[in-house]
């Protein structure tokens, strides 16, 4: 078992490195030839321009200013100082919900950490078991733990009595945040402009009709079935081919680009091979090679593009349907239309950036089989991944590099080389397999064939979840695979399980301890620095980039990837939860990680990410129903372990709790989760009436018209959506919030 | 164990007592003076009349056709002889798909009886295990069982293979059951006639206004938010009070007329006591007495039907709002009205006669209440409810009668008399606490908050479903309380649970083939006979009857009891499910018990039953999620027996049953479920299109106007509501259905 002293050691090295990242970030933030890597945001909102046109030429890329670099923290009062509302028109409601997540983090944790210490740490203290037996060894912090206590004391019922304290603080905690987040969520619906989505809903399962076209057949459906507010409807278009088309057409220009400007700046013609990767095949003159294949790939191009418009297979049996008022839509997306209930499905149109458009085709028993087929993947990655792991480590030795690269043995067959790596490659095999796995999951949650972005990251994120609640929370209290844990489990009684666990739940304190430092603290500082983009964005920069908007385009914002994050919050919460009853010392770290993550987050939403959607916090009820799980799971933990402590009564006494556990989510979901499934008819007619009044001519069939189109039929537009370009041009009510510009200045430059 | 000479002895003695059951009935039936006990449907229904006018003295009381006697079966025919749409038309939509429950029955078990016999009888009868081991005492239906085939043999894998047809059969026929009772109810619900409920929508919750009343706030409610289609409005009254007051009313209108009889026939003034029920109290003139009573009773009424209705707060917050059509009713019952999910919820109307009216100003926090506290009920009645049990077992000693009943100790005392009181009186406890069960749980649902009389049988159904499965089949099984068996279970893994009880499955075959005789076959014998509403009827003409109308209703002709007959059958079916595999020769009993129960209900609701409701079959998903549920648990304990045979791998071919059969259940849930929670708004469209047609001139308003008003609200009208007249009067779409007399001739006295 670790020591105080462990601990301090690995706290002092995480704090280094994490005060490195943050060095590193704020002076990397100052230079301007960086600034689009820190500030991409307020580009892409139009606001800020390249620092670089009016100074000289070594401080277009290095800062100079030595004042700037006295005030390195200042990005923290910066990031904090944009209120919420404003916030929310900044970044959108999803990101402003998501960094809510670590602030819900922090009203549960901290006031359990305080009573935890005011009550449960002198308890603790005071017990004196390990002190007495002398043969074992124990850390300082077990000395402030439960196991501190000796078995069958009365002692224990301060700890019963402070874990009923702790479940009802977090349902008020919970409570509270589902109402602020689904008032703010209606909030932002009511409050919204005119939106595409807003008027439309997204039929899948169109019947197939002997005598009419998919779009004929939809057209009269809701002309008889909906005759007073159905307005126009637009069909989807099977556009895969096309869009793998355009994708490899950008990449070839990439190319063209990149020997065009090294012809620029060598003056020697450059010289490419036809084969894979430009490494194999003959040798041409690369651009005469690049500029004739773009040529040829957009003669396919428009050839598709016609076939794709004038073959009426290309349609499928979808259409996104609008209506003449927001009330006839939120009407026809929340009844349904058919007899068969497998045809006609409608539901509300994601946002038209939200769409994804592969999987609007599925048919209803199709979609069936895929998420039997997911279910059961799911539960074979999440319990036996390590096969495979295991096979692909024992191929990946020396012998098997050596068969692939011949020309490397020299290197390999060093003494000191040949055991680095063969120390080293089973850890990078399993570090690849998770650096792989969120995609891996996403491309599950696409199988199973969601059909808006939005939805595909919430499922994602659940999967994720289920992996690390049983691959590092539990594997890492109870050692062995998971597929192992699952045989103990399945031949063990079920009230033998959180026994298992939950005796085992002291002894990993400082375990976590460790693991919320380096995953959690130093995971946050390497977020900052936005390594990995800035490292890109400068090798664009220097290949790629001719135009102020080749520029604009090298430069990823990137978004809160809210399917691992999400996840890891989790994690933490559920650290916090299990721990307060039982080593209440392991809280102020996880405060810290949330304290600082909110800080780092506002700032990245703020000053980095560009959303790639708009889904209004529709997150939440996921978010919800996770914390009720991870509330559950350390009741029933701190039930098994006392169960194990001699204590008559232990079980009965905690037994309600899950038990009203259930019961609040239960109550919660029936309060608050239609406000994230439906849209209240109320108000939709409010939105209506006030819209015809002070709008009386507005054209809605011509503002709908385009609006849901599959992106590469709207050619080389910029990819920002309509509706913003609307919202900003045409406010329903006029807004009096103050000039972004204060809050832009306060959080660039350090001013 | 039972040998075959025990089952063919219970046997005997079963169908003696069914076969006395039965000519008990024929001979019955053919009684003019029994004519409205065992015809009340036709009597009900206007078609039948008393045959006693125009007879002879003798013959009205006595059936004295010899003629008559000879055919005593032939009710059976007649049984079957109306076809379905005419059934339907007859007997409501609930009657017919209920004894299709029967029918599955029969299409599930008979090809798993089939087969087993074809193909698992002989795998068994070969096996001679049992033969070899003449230590242990084996039955001739052991032989024929899985018992007989010797551990570790490969003839399991006919076992596995036979459970893999037995479950794609029942896949098979589930899925076509839903199927056609999905499109039963679709069409049923389509062609059916005007009716209030197709235009109405309860909503509840109506929240609290300071400046406007209940009713106001509804009207502008709606006004505003369904402009188009909303019509009207129908407050409810908390006429809990004055309903007592006229049931009060009613009893004492009993006792006046059975005075009044006693009089008549005696010509003496007939007395009684003030005190309870006539026993104690000062002596009075018993006419005088109750006329009085009746006169002060009326009084009372009458004040407080004025009350309720002048003072505002007896108005609850709930309403009926009607529409002007069938569309604007279902959007408005499908859609959310209010930001606030917990107020103004809206759901389809049920039928007038449906609605629970107690039950309809509860509000959702106080709903959410009741629901966790009869959850938790539940749990402590189906796990603890020995525990009571045996508290009044050990009460209901001789002491204890002695000290009520001080007359009875001389009687008691007598030797022989005080063992069989001491013997059967254990006995008796539980069997009154088994008949107060139903009740007992009826209460629970109603405390649980459900609007209609409809949820609240399928709820009490649940709940009669759960407590069989734990204490008939669980309980049968393992012996042992609930309770018992549930500590064992909780402190035995997981996987050892289904062989502990997978194991007790084979030698439990002769106990479950007598249980299907004796409460199977018998209690259905027992059921056609009638012979409680008998007893009452004869009880009721004697004392009560004045007029021919008093005699319409004395006779009650009762209703198909759903929540007790539905959990039975599913009970029996999965013991067809678990047996298919273990002992096949158990399931021609239940084929026998399937074929006559068929046949008795549907000559009871032909000739008997009166329906309280008709929901349209809307219980079916209940019945297809407890067969589902059947099937899973005979998977679970097949692989828990297959499991402790030292097969290889026999659990891991097994383990795609369960998964298969979850993702079944979600499959029909997905396709069929919608079809019996909500209306599509084609049919809406269709049927008001139609009407719009034939009836331009029809006023909705006065159709409506009374259709939802509170059953004590119209007086002494007649309980047949108002709709039946309607349909009668006004069919929508003339219906070309052959006269109903030529089969109510062929089900009454023979012809």
């Amino acid at each position: 078992m670790a020591t105080l002293q462990d601990i301090y050691v690995s706290a002092a090295i995480t704090l280094l490195s994490a005060f490195a990242f943050l060095v590193a970030f704020a002076i990397l933030r100052l230079q301007p030839i960086n600034d689009r890597v820190f500030f991409p945001k307020w580009y892409r909102k139009g606001m800020r321009s390249s620092p670089r046109r009016s100074e000289t030429f070594v401080s277009k890329f290095v800062n100079l200013d030595w004042r700037t670099y006295m005030k390195i923290l200042n990005w923290m009062p910066a990031a904090l100082r944009m209120p919420e509302p404003e916030l929310i028109d900044h970044a959108g409601l999803d990101s402003v919900v998501y960094i809510r997540i670590y602030l819900l983090g922090l009203k549960i944790i901290v006031p359990l950490a305080l009573l935890g210490f005011l009550v449960l740490v002198p308890v603790n203290w005071t017990g004196e078991t390990l002190e007495r037996r002398k043969d074992l060894t124990f850390s300082d912090i077990d000395k402030l733990s439960i196991s501190n206590v000796p078995d069958g004391s009365k002692r224990f019922w301060a700890h019963i009595g402070m874990s009923y304290v702790f479940t009802l603080w977090t349902f008020y905690v919970l409570y509270a945040e589902y109402k602020v987040v689904a008032a703010m969520r209606l909030q932002y619906l009511a409050s919204e402009n005119r939106r595409p989505d807003q008027f439309t809903v997204l039929v899948r399962n169109v019947p197939p009709d002997p005598d009419e076209s998919v779009s004929e057949h939809v057209e009269h459906f809701f002309f008889v079935n909906h005759p007073d507010y159905y307005l126009t409807y637009q069909v989807v278009y099977n556009a895969n081919k096309l869009a793998t088309l355009v994708a490899k057409k950008k990449s070839l220009q990439n190319w063209y680009t990149y020997y065009l400007n090294k012809y620029e700046r060598t003056s020697k013609r450059p010289a490419t091979r036809t084969g894979f990767c430009g490494l194999f095949g003959t040798s041409v003159d690369a651009i005469d090679y690049y500029s004739s294949e773009i040529r040829k790939l957009s003669e396919a191009e428009a050839a598709e593009r016609d076939r794709v418009m004038s073959d009426p297979k290309a349609i499928v049996p979808a259409a996104f349907v609008s209506f003449k008022s927001r009330w006839g839509a939120a009407v026809c997306a929340q009844t349904q239309l058919s007899r068969n209930p497998t045809i006609w499905l409608t539901e509300w149109a994601p946002e038209p950036r939200d769409v994804y458009w592969n999987n609007l085709a599925i048919p209803y028993f199709e979609l069936s089989i895929r998420r039997l087929l997911m279910a059961v993947a799911l539960f074979f990655l999440i319990f036996f991944f390590m096969i495979p792991i295991a096979f692909v480590q024992s191929l990946a030795n020396i012998e098997g590099i050596e068969k692939v690269f011949p020309f490397s043995k020299p290197l390999i067959e060093m003494e000191s080389f040949k055991s680095i790596i063969q120390g080293f490659l089973p850890g990078i095999v399993l570090k690849i397999f998770l650096i792989l796995l969120p995609t891996i999951l996403m491309t599950m949650s696409k199988i199973e064939g969601f059909s808006s972005l939005s939805t595909l990251d919430r499922r994602s994120a659940g999967k994720y979840h289920l992996f690390i609640l049983v691959n590092v929370f539990l594997g890492s209290i109870i050692t062995g695979t998971a597929f192992q844990q699952l045989k103990t489990f399945l031949h063990q009684p079920p009230a033998e399980i959180p026994k298992t666990v939950g005796v085992s739940i002291p002894m990993k304190a400082t375990f976590f301890i460790t693991y919320i430092m380096v995953d959690g603290w130093a995971g946050i500082a390497a977020e900052i620095l936005r390594l990995v983009p800035l490292v890109i964005f400068h090798l664009k920069n220097t290949f790629l980039v001719k135009t102020e908007q080749d520029r604009e385009q090298a430069m990823d914002p990137g978004s809160i990837d809210f399917a691992t994050s999400e996840p890891r919050i989790q994690l933490y919460i559920l650290l916090g939860l299990v721990y307060s009853a039982i080593t209440p010392v392991l809280l102020p770290f996880i405060i810290i990680f949330f304290a600082f993550a909110y800080l780092v987050f506002r700032h990245q939403v703020i000053n980095v990410y560009d959303q790639r959607y708009e889904s209004g916090g529709s997150f939440w009820p996921d978010v919800h129903r996770r914390l009720n799980i991870g509330l559950i799971i350390s009741q029933l933990l701190l039930m098994g372990l006392l169960s194990t402590k001699n204590i008559e009564k232990s079980t009965s006494a905690l037994l309600p709790l899950p038990i009203l556990s259930i019961w609040f989510h239960r109550y919660c979901k029936g309060r608050f989760e239609s406000a994230f499934a439906k849209f209240p008819l109320q108000d939709a007619m409010i939105k209506d009436t006030l819209e015809r009044a002070t709008e009386p001519n507005l054209n809605l069939k011509a503002y709908l018209k385009d609006a849901y189109i599959h992106p590469v039929f709207k050619g080389s537009e910029p990819e920002r959506p309509q509706s913003i370009f609307e919202e900003e041009n045409n406010p329903l009510v006029p807004t009096k919030r103050t000039s972004k510009q204060g809050s832009e200045a306060g959080s660039s430059h350090g001013s």
